[in-house]
C-alpha cells in the first residue's frame, strides 16, 4: 500500500526530520496507551505549523489517504488509534506548542492544538488567571485532543465542558482549506456558529490547528469538605444545600462508594480510611474563591453543620491545609489505579439527569445482581454533572478474564438502564472506537442520519479519521 | 399566490381559530416591532403543539411555502418579518407557552418556544433558582427568539450567551421531522453536538420549539458600582482590578460615555446627575452572591477604595439599597429610550478584543470627526465582554433625515475600524436583515460558504426565513 511518490510528497511538506516511515519508528503511534487497539500507517508526520498540517490534509486529500490525527494519546475511547489500513498516515499535533497570545485584560488563552494543558494552566496561572479545564492526564494530554473529544473533568460542574472554555478555533478542514476561526470575542452573533461542529468531533471533520479559551480569575481560596453519605438521596439533598448556599464557589461535587474505598485501601500507599466507620458513600466538595479563605471557611462550616444537623451526611471533615486537602482527593484520584491493580473490570462512562442517580443505582444494581449476585460495582463520579464513572468488579475469585465473556452483556444491561432515565452512554469520554456500536445503537436515528450528512459534507473522500463515531 | 387548497389544508392542521388569512387580521404580523421592516403573507398560523408545528412545515415543505418563524417580535435586524414574497406563511409560536418541567435537584428547566423569558425568569426564582439571560426586552421575547438570535443582555460577563445556557432542544426541521434533542444533561459525548447549528441560526434551518435551559443558583445579594472613569483605559484598569479580586461575583460591567448621561438628562423625567461633576466616561458594576451582604458590600468597598487610590476611578458611589441600585440601573437603562426622543441614529451593534476598546473608541472617534465634526457619537454596552453599542447621533441642527443620506457611508467607517481590531459586525442582535450585505461583505467566505452548505443540507428546499442572514 505503501505509495512512495506519495511518501516523497509527504516527506517534501514538513523536512525528513519530521516524518517516519520505518516500521519500529511507527511502532509506539500505532495503539493506545491502554493497549487497548492497535492499528496500521504507513507514516506518521509530525507538522510544525498550520501551513504544513494544511499541506498534509491536501496531499492526503488529493490522494485519497486516510488522516488519524494525534495528540496526547490519552483518550480512552481508541479515537487517536489508526484503523487496519496500512494507508493511514497519522499526523501528530506535538510539534505545535506554541502559546500564541495571553491577555490578561481581555482574559483569553491563544494556544496551539499540541500544547500540553498543565503546561497552559501552569502558564495562565502565572498571569493570576485560572484555564479552568483540569483532569487526570493534565500532563499529557493535548489541548486539540481536548477540544476534539471536548473533554470534561473534576470542575465542570462549575465551569461547564471545554466547548464552554472555547472562543475560538484553527482547524484544517478535510480538504486542506484552513478555517480561521481564532476569534478571542465574547460575543459574534455573525451566522452559524461553525467551530461547535469541530468541537467534540474526534477529528472526523477536520484537524484543530489551535484554539482561543476564555480565562477565568484564578480562585486560589479552597477548602474541601469530605462528607459520608449514607444514601445516594442524601448526597442529592446535600448537593442542593450547597449549591444554593454556596454558588458559584462549589467547583467539584465528586461521589464515591465504599466499595471504591475499599479497592484504594486495599491498593494504594499512604491512604487512610477517611472516618472511624465505614460508610455506604462518600462526596468531596471543593469550594473556591478569589479571596478571602476566613470567609469562605466560615460559609463551609455553616453549610456543612447545617448538613449535619439535618442528617444529610453522617460524618463531615473541612480541610485545614493544602495538605489535608491533597490527601482528601487522593482518596477520589486513586480509584482508576485501583481498580487496575485489582485486576480487569468493565467500565462505563455514563450521565444522567442528576435528580434520577439514586433510582438509577438501585435499578441498575439490581439488573447487575440477577445477571451474577457477586459482581461488585465500583461506582464513582462528577455527581453535580451527573457524570458517573459506573464500573464492575469481577466476581471475588473469578478468573482475570471474566469479562472476556461478560463484559459485552453487563454492559447492555447497564447502557439500556441508563437510556431507560435519559441518559448519555458516553458522558465526557466520546464515541471513539469503543462506543461506535453502541452509539448506533443508542442514538436516535434522526440524529446519526444528520450527523452523518455533515460528515459526508465537510468529508465528502471520508479520509478524516475513519472509524471513529460512525 | 394564495392557493386555496393549500390554505384549507393548512387550516385542518392547527383548526381555525388558529389561522388568519384575511389582510387586517394579518397585518400586525408583517413588521417588525420598530417599523424598520415590512413584507407580505399569505397567512399566519398560531399552532398550539410540536406536532401542529411539524404538520405545518411539513405542509409548506411539500407544497414549497415559506415559512417565517415568529416569537416575540423584539428583534432588532428584521429576522422575524417575512419578506415581499406574498407566499409567506408567518408562523407563530405565542401559543406555545407551557413549561414543561423546573428540575430545583438537578437545576434545570424545560420550557416552549413561546414562553416569555421574564415569565420563565420568575417561574424559576419562585423555585429558588436564577435563570440568568437578562436584557431590555425580557417581558416581551420569547424563548424560541432568544435561542434563535443568541441572545446577549446585560449578565453575559458573568452568565455567558443564551447558547451557554443550553442543554437540549427540540425542534421541527425544515421538512417536518422532529429534532427530539430535549436533554437536560450536562455532559453528553455522543457524536457531532448538533444543537448548536440551531442556536443562532435565526430561523433558517429549523423551528425551535421548546429547549432545556441550565438553571443556577439565586444571587440575591447584589451591590452595584457607579464610577466616574476618565477614559477608557481607566476603564480597563478597573476591570482587570473588579475581575481579579471580585471573580465570579462580577455580573455586569456596563460602560457609557458622558453625551449619553447628556442624552438622558435632557430627555429623561426623574433622572439626577450621577456626581457632582460631568465626568468623560462612566463605569456601572454590579456584584452579586448567594449570601452574605456585609462580606459583598467589605469587598467591595475595599475594591473601590483601591481603585480610587490608584486614579481609576474620579469618583464612585457604592448602592446602599435596592432602590439606589435600580437608579444607578435606570441612568443605563435609559440611554436607548433618550435616544430615540433625540431622533434619528445609527445604531451599531459591535464586539471587540476587550483590550481594543480604547484604540478603537479613538480610531473610530477619529474617522467619525473627519466625516463630519459635529457628529456625536453615542457610545455605551457591555465593557466587560468587549460589546459596544456604537451609535451616531446627527450634527446639532441637522435635519431628522440626515442619517437617510450619510448613515450607510458612516457605517461603513464605524465597521471597518471594527474589522481592524478584529471585532464583530453583530456582537448579540444577529443580522437578519439588517446586517446581511455587512454579513457577506466582512465574513470570511470560507465560513459563508460553509455556512450555505450547512443551510442547502438543512434545508434544501429554502423555505425557512428566506432573505435572513444570506
Amino acid at each position: 500500500m505503501t505509495d512512495t511518490s506519495f511518501l516523497q510528497r509527504l516527506t517534501e511538506k514538513v523536512g525528513p526530520g519530521a516524518i517516519f516511515t520505518a516500521p519500529h519508528d511507527i511502532a509506539p503511534w500505532l495503539s493506545d496507551w491502554r493497549g487497548l487497539y492497535a492499528g496500521h500507517a504507513q507514516a506518521v508526520v509530525r507538522p510544525a505549523s498550520t501551513v504544513e498540517v494544511a499541506a498534509c490534509v491536501s496531499l492526503c486529500a488529493e490522494a485519497r489517504v486516510p488522516i488519524v490525527p494525534r495528540g496526547g494519546n490519552t483518550g480512552l475511547c481508541g479515537g487517536a488509534t489508526p484503523d487496519a489500513s496500512s494507508a493511514n498516515v497519522v499526523l501528530s499535533l506535538d510539534r505545535m506548542h506554541a502559546i500564541r497570545n495571553i491577555d490578561i485584560i481581555g482574559n483569553t488563552l491563544v494556544a496551539e492544538a499540541g500544547c500540553i494543558l498543565g503546561n497552559l494552566r501552569r502558564a495562565v496561572a502565572d498571569e493570576h488567571r485560572l484555564l479552568p479545564l483540569s483532569l487526570a492526564a493534565e500532563d499529557s494530554c493535548q489541548l486539540g485532543g481536548n477540544l476534539s473529544t471536548n473533554a470534561g473533568g473534576v470542575n465542570v460542574v462549575r465551569y461547564g465542558m471545554t466547548r464552554e472554555l472555547v472562543l475560538g478555533i484553527e482547524a484544517v478542514l478535510p480538504n486542506g482549506e484552513v478555517f480561521n476561526g481564532l476569534r478571542t470575542l465574547r460575543k459574534d452573533n455573525t451566522g452559524y456558529d461553525l467551530k461547535q461542529l469541530l468541537i467534540g468531533a474526534e477529528g472526523t471533520l477536520g484537524i484543530i490547528t489551535a484554539a482561543a479559551l476564555r480565562l477565568l480569575p484564578r480562585n486560589d481560596v479552597r477548602v474541601v469538605v469530605l462528607a459520608a453519605v449514607e444514601s445516594a438521596p442524601r448526597a442529592l439533598d446535600l448537593f442542593k444545600l450547597v449549591f444554593e448556599q454556596c454558588g458559584h464557589r462549589m467547583q467539584a461535587f465528586e461521589f464515591f462508594t465504599a466499595e471504591c474505598v475499599d479497592l484504594v485501601l486495599a491498593q494504594s500507599d499512604g491512604v487512610r480510611a477517611p472516618f472511624p466507620m465505614r460508610h455506604a458513600s462518600y462526596v468531596l466538595v471543593e469550594l473556591a474563591d478569589t479571596v478571602d479563605e476566613t470567609a469562605l471557611r466560615a460559609l463551609t462550616e455553616d453549610v456543612i453543620g447545617t448538613a449535619l444537623e439535618r442528617g444529610l451526611c453522617a460524618d463531615a471533615a473541612v480541610s485545614e491545609s493544602i495538605a489535608q486537602l491533597n490527601s482528601m482527593w487522593k482518596l477520589r484520584e486513586e480509584i482508576s489505579e485501583a481498580q487496575r491493580a485489582d485486576g480487569t473490570h468493565v467500565k462505563h462512562d455514563v450521565s444522567l439527569p442528576v435528580a434520577s442517580i439514586p433510582a438509577f443505582l438501585v435499578s441498575a444494581g439490581e439488573r447487575i445482581r440477577k445477571y451474577h449476585p457477586a459482581i461488585r460495582p465500583i461506582v464513582f463520579g462528577h455527581f453535580g454533572d451527573g457524570n458517573l464513572h459506573y464500573n464492575l468488579s469481577r466476581p471475588f475469585g473469578a478468573p482475570d478474564d471474566y469479562f472476556a465473556q461478560h463484559g459485552e452483556a453487563l454492559t447492555a444491561e447497564v447502557l439500556d438502564e441508563v437510556a431507560r432515565y435519559g441518559g448519555s452512554i458516553s458522558a465526557e469520554h466520546g464515541i471513539g472506537q469503543l462506543k461506535r456500536d453502541y452509539f448506533s445503537q443508542y442514538k436516535d436515528p434522526l440524529e446519526i442520519r444528520l450527523m452523518r450528512e455533515v460528515k459526508q459534507l465537510f468529508d465528502p473522500r471520508g479520509i478524516m479519521n475513519p472509524g471513529k463515531i460512525f
